[in-house]
């Protein structure tokens, strides 16, 4: 049964989605567009699958899924055999793998997000950015980077010296923050950050979702 | 070996591991205090296992991890033979506790977590809390939880028939939002959510960690 994905590739969430299918080598899936400009994903039948009104959504069979992160963990998880292991090896690899999951969600996507938020989709929407949130948020990130340096000097990807889910799942917004919002200041300056970065974003995975999304925008 | 756990029971991201550490019934663990009042999650030895200075931290023989919601993911996969079946029986229902535990902390935690601070834990730290915040985020709870009201009056729990770590992971800012910030109004006035608050909260797991709360305050 083919799997079909609700989204759109611009959209952030969409690509996290659509970089871990591409790292699972997942080949019969379907991405079913969301037109979020005319408010598809508003509508009653949306709703019926994702009651917060948000892309993506993953149908399976009987099986419908929201949130990126939970269906990165789902297609993971069905495709374990298959593809780039996401979660790595062993009960260690998978903790860590956790770990900085929570760290991308908790610590570092809230800025980086609300950067991308102020400066590439608010003016898409017609309104003006808040400069204010932009500059306490780029500062707050300039922490939390420090501690991704650090890190990173000892450690090849987040989890240690395998890639995985954390560090895929920090790629749409980044990619977002470096090419799109040019703020990408606090990553390029760091050695092991740039070098991390770098890394990650070249891979053919992530270059399968930036062709969709130029394709598409 | 004992399992560590560097943290304090009245600390909402601690009280969630101890919760999850009742429902696996792990008997070998210790809970090592960290006063926040001193400061001791900010010295350079607490720096080296937790570099953003939050508490909880486990540590397991050579593994440390940190993030409330990843150690908890830890105890359930290494104990995943006893206690309670916290991702449940099914590929499915891992699916569905994936997705609820990141609408709790992508949509719910926020709202919650920010009210919570501050009526409850910036007037501990001697701050007055900000009054249009706590508006704010009452609103958006609203929004929330009629959600929640929805998917409650078709399913016991949040992932099914079923308890799992996406309710237990609500249950400690929810209990601070009802029983100490007492603006529990959103979850007591929805006949599905208040049942479902009811049930949950007085799950014998929760009991033991709001002794050891009232213990140590
Ligand atoms: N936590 C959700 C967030 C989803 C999300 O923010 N989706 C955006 C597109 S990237 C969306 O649908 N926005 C439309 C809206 O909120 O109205 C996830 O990870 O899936
Ligand atoms: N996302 C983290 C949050 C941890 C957190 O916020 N811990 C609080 C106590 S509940 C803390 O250590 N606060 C002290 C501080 O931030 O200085 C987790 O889930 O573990």
């Amino acid at each position: 049964m083919t799997i079909k994905i609700y989204g759109m590739p611009y959209s952030t969430c969409t690509a996290r989605v659509l970089a871990t299918i591409a790292e699972k080598e997942v080949e019969d899936y379907e991405l079913v567009p969301v037109d979020l400009s005319v408010g598809a994903h508003k509508k009653p039948e949306f709703l019926k699958m994702q009651p917060f009104g948000m892309i993506p959504v993953l149908q399976d069979s009987h099986l419908t899924i929201y949130e990126s992160r939970a269906i990165a963990r789902y297609i993971s998880d069905k495709f374990e055999s298959q593809g780039t292991p996401l979660f790595g090896k062993t009960v260690k690899d998978k903790a860590l793998v956790n770990q900085w999951l929570e760290v991308e969600s908790q610590n570092y996507n809230p800025c980086v997000s609300s950067i991308v938020y102020q400066l590439v989709f608010a003016p898409m929407h017609g309104r003006q950015g808040d400069e204010t949130v932009v500059k306490q948020q780029l500062e707050k990130l300039e922490k939390v980077l420090d501690i991704y340096e650090a890190h990173l000097s000892k450690n090849k990807y987040l989890a240690g010296d395998f890639f995985s889910l954390a560090d895929l799942s920090h790629i749409p917004y980044t990619y977002y923050l470096v090419n799109v919002a040019k703020k990408g200041d606090g990553i390029t300056s760091r050695k092991h950050v740039s070098a991390w970065w770098e890394d990650i974003s070249s891979r053919a995975s992530w270059k399968t979702v930036t062709a969709k999304m130029n394709a598409k925008v």
